[in-house]
């Protein structure tokens, strides 16, 4: 069996499926490693790394004509899946509701492809959570960030100038991003508070040193997924005039509240953010699912009023050595999980593979309740 | 008395030299303080923070016209001293030895100028020393910024996805900045390095929970201002080769060494920077003062073989509401030392005045050794 991972066409994408560690554990247990020339450089990988690591290093028509499982981050283009191999199979995190034609191609020839975003979040499959690793560096990178432009200190600093207080921050959406904003903000010496719509997450900003902020509500506001549902219009005014206090003092604001693939809540309006002291900070994590926060935008550094609001896009792609060497760590699990004696073993009774199976022998297989 | 600061002319220059808050507590000592329209927009100050404060708020020209003393980050341009009034009091970090002409322009007017740069490093005097507050902003944000370049975590994380092993930084020079650095970095979760040629801070670096690395060199290192002397260039080269790989192992590294108005020493050579692995980040605080770091240029960020080398200037002006809140309150003490009764009281038998004044009554006095 032979695996390949090419290089990522996205824009800004800095990320690639297969790093050098990774590539040597896969080699150790028997498998061949195909890899495109530089694929890795934006990620600080070498061709020679690669090679050290016993990988063959081709350009990307021969790496796409000979894999028999190729890795991504993004799905491949549609020129890329032209010179694969019928029947091969292709993982990463391939947006299927997006690349419709994408997933023609695959079913023409018969590749099964795995879309990493529908695994079941179960136990089982964490070790495999791309959305999950991935989640957690832009948790990270977002403190990074808003530490970057904010004029402050976030640590109290007792100094012969006088002492300085710490920076207020305030994490809006305690999943894995939000729980690791949290925690950076606080290795840093911020005072934080976080609020999260579901109240089981209390305990876990709470154990971070956080200080959780509760807001009673009248509705069921966590689904199945683990995710939080869609609450009503009333719910959501309650919330925001609930924490319009909080914002107004914080001098970092971090969201990361929203569901991949759905609409994100408008949880902070523009009056909350009129009401922030001029030098504070915003990151939105959720600019590209419609936005937590007004007048952020994708890709964009707002001034507004004094306020700096940061809407920025793929910050796992902005810490490319280790997000790929988790990517592709959670790449190596699922595998270990689909492979048996040297070659793909498909089932569908099995819940990980048939929950995120978006194409296998000529048959588009998407969740209907997310067409 | 009259008070006065205006807005700052040198480039990217975010500071304003009095902040709401000391603002306040001059005019409750009875000062009359004027501040230029827009003077602390940049440092997230508005007009109406100083007129609550109880500052009045009037044009540039309005301002040097009417005030006693007026206070600067940098020295007011020519043509803002052509506003002065004869004899008043001028204080900031006025560079004397490279504006000669400024010098001249005072003298011909009696004022009475005090370059912050050369308060001796006693401990009355800590109180006031700006160039201490704002060297430890710029040692924080170099490790925010190499932060925001490493393409990995700082901490060590235990994820689903594996464990990430916390990032190497190594810090060069532990004055303010460096210290400052030490501990951001361990903040951070970094494993930290540390180096200064004096061996007396070996037991600062310790108690920050950074390793000191310690190299033997056999002259005298230690000057009395407190500052590094300037070594032998085989001194400097057994460092250098002692340095080399605790340089190339490290992730980050973080220079810090110089003395305000000489020229920094060459540590890290084109050699050590070769062997860094692709992916390191460099940041070199000294590149104004020619550099601890080969390659590093003053104001740009270089890619040299897959390592990331940043040379930034003033970066205190990136942290503008802390920095100028120190900076106000450094200057707060000095004005407290020198006005008695509300009128300065110049006296030369006083170590802090003799050492930091520049000009007064008609007279340049710049020290004989730095010129």
């Amino acid at each position: 069996m032979i695996v390949g991972a090419g290089r990522e066409s996205k824009k800004d994408e800095r990320r690639v499926a297969l790093d050098p560690i990774t590539v040597g554990k896969l080699v150790k247990s028997g498998v061949s490693v195909h890899i495109e020339k530089d694929a890795g450089l934006e990620a600080s990988f070498t061709n020679a790394d690669y090679e050290k690591a016993g990988a063959r290093l081709l350009d990307a028509q021969m790496l796409y004509n000979t894999s028999d499982v190729i890795l991504r981050i993004h799905t491949p283009s549609l020129e890329e899946i032209s010179h694969l191999k019928n029947k091969v199979m292709v993982v990463g995190l391939l947006d299927p509701f997006h690349h419709l034609e994408h997933l023609q191609k695959f079913a023409e020839k018969k590749i099964t492809a795995f879309a990493l975003e529908l695994l079941p979040r179960i136990s089982r499959a964490q070790t495999m959570d791309v959305l999950s690793s991935q989640a957690s560096l832009a948790g990270y990178k977002a403190v990074i960030l808003a530490a970057a432009t904010l004029g402050k200190y976030f640590p109290m600093l007792t100094t012969a100038a006088g002492t300085m207080p710490p920076a207020k921050v305030l994490v809006i959406g305690a999943g894995v991003a939000g729980l690791q904003a949290i925690a950076t903000a606080k290795r840093l010496g911020a005072v934080v508070e976080a609020y999260d719509i579901r109240p089981e997450v209390k305990e876990q900003i709470e154990s971070l040193g956080a200080k959780a902020i509760s807001i009673e509500v009248s509705e069921g506001v966590s689904a199945q997924s683990g995710y939080a549902k869609v609450v009503s219009q009333s719910t959501q005014e309650k919330i925001q005039q609930m924490l319009t206090n909080h914002v107004q003092k914080s001098d970092v604001l971090i969201t990361t509240a929203f569901v991949p693939g759905k609409k994100a809540p408008r949880i902070v309006t523009e009056a909350m953010v009129d009401r922030m002291n001029s030098g504070s900070v915003i990151v939105d994590l959720a600019t590209e699912q419609g936005g937590n926060v007004a007048y952020a935008q994708p890709g964009e550094n707002i001034l507004h009023q004094g306020v700096t609001i940061l809407g920025p896009l793929n910050l796992p792609a902005t810490m490319p050595i280790h997000a790929s060497q988790m990517f592709a760590k959670n790449l190596l699990t699922f595998l270990n999980h689909v492979v048996k004696s040297g070659a793909p073993v498909i089932d569908f009774k099995d819940e990980i593979m048939a929950s995120s199976c978006v194409t296998h022998e000529g048959v588009i297989r998407l969740p209907e309740e997310k067409k």
